[in-house]
């Protein structure tokens, strides 16, 4: 463990997918691992911080120095992480959860019928925008963008309009894989650093940004 | 390993989820582990018979002496199980293959809009049924219904509609648990046996009946 340069700080990372149930036994989720989550916290926990980790179902295992708070759907984690993130000094939102739920659920396991489903589809709320808009002059919010297209201008208005301070911008070939690539972003879009390689040395180079840029300012 | 009262056979095992697709990030699926489709694997080493393991995606290890081929959608477990089905004496299907499909499928990951969206979702075909209808006189299919009402009822019917040997009926609370609660019914609606426990004794009950009944016919 190294020493940090101040007192040691409370982050909270959100990690992993949620799932959004359409009845008892199908639902709509994403492959993410909690690689990426499990990485930034064993990295943050290095620097001498503290973490709470607020982590949709996965099989990875988290640091054991970690508070881990287990939830399910997209609902359940904005629910605990605005419960949690004011006894934080910031939030990395590494979760990928589930931005689509049906609008009804059935209690009972829809049969098949031999015909077609429409499937009624909301948005789910932006957990990482939530906690953008009410966080305090003293807090500071850092995001992931995931986009196929336009990544970096895409991943920018992302930045803007959750209040985040630092965005890190991936693809889709980061999900549930051992590798990352990414470009870590600031407020107006300019590119602070470039990373690839395995999800520690990807975490390890954005906990050190984040360090040195919203820790220790 | 036991010495089996005739030559080995070869049974074919569908196991885990399968995933539908929307865009290359999000998909329908369900729970299922893969963990029932492991313990009977393991059940029918025991008695000296090679297995196929057919699985989509799950972190549950399989037993080593099993051939496992991989596969992500429905579609693709189907070509795989009609491949191999030819080569195997029977197939037990504690697969939960995802049974609808988007009708569209997006390759570039849709951006929320802040409005509904309308998913249309077809059915995809069903594993159990296709083998149970494609079957020589010399070979045997044992499906497993997952339902939440009229349980008996509805897994009689299914055995029937999808040509299957025996019927393995259960409810939503095996999937990705560690216990099982089952009734093994014959192709008319008679409860063979009551089984429950860890998913080991549940799958060392069940091949101990489909060798009996199927294997050794």
């Amino acid at each position: 463990m190294s020493d940090p340069k101040q007192a040691p700080v409370k982050v909270l990372i959100t990690s992993g997918p949620t799932r959004q149930y359409l009845d008892p036994v199908r639902y709509l989720t994403n492959a993410s691992s909690g690689r990426m989550g499990a990485a930034l916290a064993e990295a943050v926990l290095g620097l001498g911080h503290e973490v709470v980790i607020v982590s949709g179902p996965v099989s990875v295992d988290y640091p054991k120095a970690a508070e881990v708070i287990e939830v399910i759907t997209t609902d359940d984690m904005l629910r605990v992480a605005r419960e949690v993130f004011p006894n934080c000094d910031g939030a990395i939102g590494a979760a990928a959860p589930c931005d689509y739920k049906p609008l009804h659920v059935s209690d009972q396991k829809l049969s098949k019928t031999g015909r077609p489903l429409q499937l009624d589809l909301v948005e789910t709320p932006d957990v990482i925008a939530v906690l953008g808009e009410s966080k305090r002059a003293d807090q500071w919010v850092v995001g992931f963008a995931l986009e196929t297209d336009d990544r970096r201008f895409r991943a920018t208005v992302k930045l803007q309009k959750k209040h985040c301070d630092l965005m890190v911008s991936n693809g889709p070939e980061a999900i549930d894989a051992s590798d990352n690539h990414v470009e870590l972003l600031d407020p107006v879009g300019t590119v602070l650093e470039t990373i690839s390689g395995n999800k520690k040395h990807v975490a390890d180079r954005l906990i050190h940004q984040i360090h040195n840029r919203l820790i220790l300012r």
